[in-house]
């Protein structure tokens, strides 16, 4: 039988996929140099030079077995020893290889650990604004997602709201700091105040909260922010990482996930990892990718552009009047649309070749993400548009 | 809470990993080269030189959109196109771009297309000697496997117990030809016949009966071998291939789902698969491994060994009083066992540093398998060790 569960979910067509359309028919009659487009969360600065310098090194051999042989399913040992090594070196936190699962970018760490720690039945918490791909990877263990709304004030937890909605049935907490779509980084302040809301809920619950932290966009932290490392905080965490965004590969799937050593059940739940991995026929993340990504490990692309995008752009728009907290990292930023409906406030800015997303799907209404992973002076250009686009409301 | 469903797939330890073990303290006793490990398919045969070519061309570029971007969920456009072409031109089939949905390998295409075509309450059915792993891909939807005996006098299929085990809940069948374990490829006539009757129990019920046929070994068949391509026998068959075995890459997780062009909902079972895909995480396949696959699509590496090894083994192995089915292709041979318990057999000959695996996992107890993707002077030195443990069992 078709899987309707699955028929179901192609039924929606989402508003960020008519306005990619949108750009790509204006792409094809003025030039793709002449469309904005902010829509997409595609790294644009160049791959760290000596990853492509490994990688040709591998690719050049021949032989099966040293370099495209199949991976264990908890990823190639020397690949998560130097995970482990480079994590324990970086945070001080004792990680060894059997804390390290490899997997194909956050994507699939997060959704390997949501099956890990939740069964049919459980409540899943995350925060507004979110990704909105957490619903089906919560859905489809199971479990139920729950989402805090958005303290709009500065975007760290609404914890008034989060208390209220925390119940026995919860078993796992995401966060994802930098933050997508609202470019924010948790404090250091934030995160105390998780964790101890958190140790105290397990104690009255009698079971663990697994904290599961999505984090793609660990490396790109601007200047004098605070942004310590999470899983420092809270024993139960559950670190998803990507070397998407870091190293400029999105499409290699490439990825961890680190539980922390403390963790209750730590080795035991990279162990049922590789099992979930059996159910789904993913074997492991690329062998070729994994050994390139262990030679670079505590290296990043020069990641430097996004902070300048972020510089012009945040001046320019709260100049214009728009309303927008200051990100502390990622390549997007997050600003109040100049009408209480972000979709129709992004549909018109696409008169001036602006490709803005609407945040309804991120669970925050009224806002809209500029996603700056673009060229420098492609942002400078656009800066005119943004005034046009503000000049409509001043009317 | 700890997914107990997942933590419970880890209890049981296989006889395999026992013997692998086993062989690899004794490769430290007495070197690798001694230890005739026959227990693992991974492909030993050089990968193909283009493919090796093309993958430093593109991994010499580091623009990150160009190479390493992220891929559509259905894969790159470009590649699906050139799977298509491929199939189209080879088999005489009307796919189109819109039939193919690249996979992480057949591993990950079996999972996906059975997610797609099957629901909880279903009956699926293959036949023995099958891959254990359908077990996890099939439960993990809510179906249930149900497995035919072997016909262990030639393994092509037994269909009187198949049409026994013919039920309106079925609504999925898996085939592999060439098959791993047997070696065996079906016949013409074994293809026209299965056809037929699926053809007839789904007038009969009223509903589709998917074929999922299990591709990995599709390029590995030996000289005048009947094989032909499965799917024009039969409309409502879904090909799961794999790059794995054709060009030695089994680590680089590659391979595609093409959908005949005449089975019922085709495009939208390729669809259903990029949904699947969202609730497990799995963004795509590596982009540089989908590139790279798509400029060598009808090319393979130099295979030829498989089939001198094969027919070493077979000629010393039927001399030694061995009964075993001739391989028509793979790199596998399945020879009984001289004993009734193939698990004592096989631990006997590890006496001999003979790595087999019995194949009471394979559902065919009694019978073992030999994967010969060794070097063929490896072979040579091995047949001594066959002899005496056959000589043990003429005392």
């Amino acid at each position: 039988m078709i899987a309707e569960e699955y028929k179901q979910m192609l039924g929606k067509k989402s508003v960020i996929r008519e306005i990619a359309e949108y750009g790509a028919e204006r792409a094809k009659e003025i030039g793709y140099e002449h469309v904005f487009d902010y829509s997409l969360g595609n790294p644009s600065v160049p791959v760290l030079q000596a990853f492509t310098d490994k990688l040709i090194e591998l690719a050049s051999s021949s032989d099966p077995g040293a370099v495209h042989g199949y991976s264990p399913s908890l990823g190639i040992d020397s690949v998560r020893e130097k995970v482990a090594q480079s994590l324990k070196r970086r945070f001080g936190m004792d990680y060894q290889k059997e804390h390290i699962f490899m997997v194909s970018g956050a994507a699939g760490g997060l959704a390997h650990a949501l099956r890990a720690v939740t069964v049919k039945g459980d409540e899943v918490i995350t925060f507004a604004p979110y990704f909105p791909e957490y619903d089906p990877y919560v859905n489809k263990t199971g479990a139920v997602l729950k989402v805090v709304p958005a303290n709009t004030a500065d975007f760290q937890i609404n914890f008034t709201e989060f208390e209220k909605m925390l119940t026995p049935n919860v078993t796992a907490v995401i966060i994802n700091s930098p933050n997508n779509p609202s470019g924010i980084v948790y404090s250091t302040d934030t995160l105390k105040q998780l964790a101890q809301l958190l140790q105290d809920k397990e104690k009255e619950y009698g079971h663990e909260i697994y904290l599961i932290s999505d984090e793609p966009y660990r490396e790109i932290v601007f200047k004098n922010v605070d942004a310590p490392y999470i899983a420092t905080f809270y024993q139960n965490t559950i670190t998803c990482y990507s070397f998407s965004k870091s190293l400029s590969i999105p499409g290699e799937r490439i990825g961890y996930i680190a539980v922390n050593p403390a963790c209750k059940d730590a080795a035991l739940i990279v162990n049922i990892c590789g099992q979930i991995s059996r159910g789904i026929g993913h074997n492991c993340p690329p062998s070729i990718i994994q050994l390139a990504i262990a030679e670079v490990i505590d290296m990043t692309a020069d990641l430097s552009v996004y902070e300048t995008n972020m510089n012009i752009l945040y001046n320019e728009l709260t100049n214009l009047g728009f309303s927008c907290v200051k990100p502390g990292g990622t390549f997007y930023m997050f600003p109040k649309a100049l009408e209480d409906d972000a979709v129709a406030f992004c549909k018109r800015a696409l008169k001036y070749n602006l490709l803005l997303v609407p945040a309804d799907s991120f669970g925050c209404p009224g806002y809209f993400r500029i996603a700056y992973c673009i060229p420098t002076e492609k942002v400078e250009r656009s800066l005119n548009a943004f005034r046009k686009l503000a000049e409509e409301y001043k009317k």
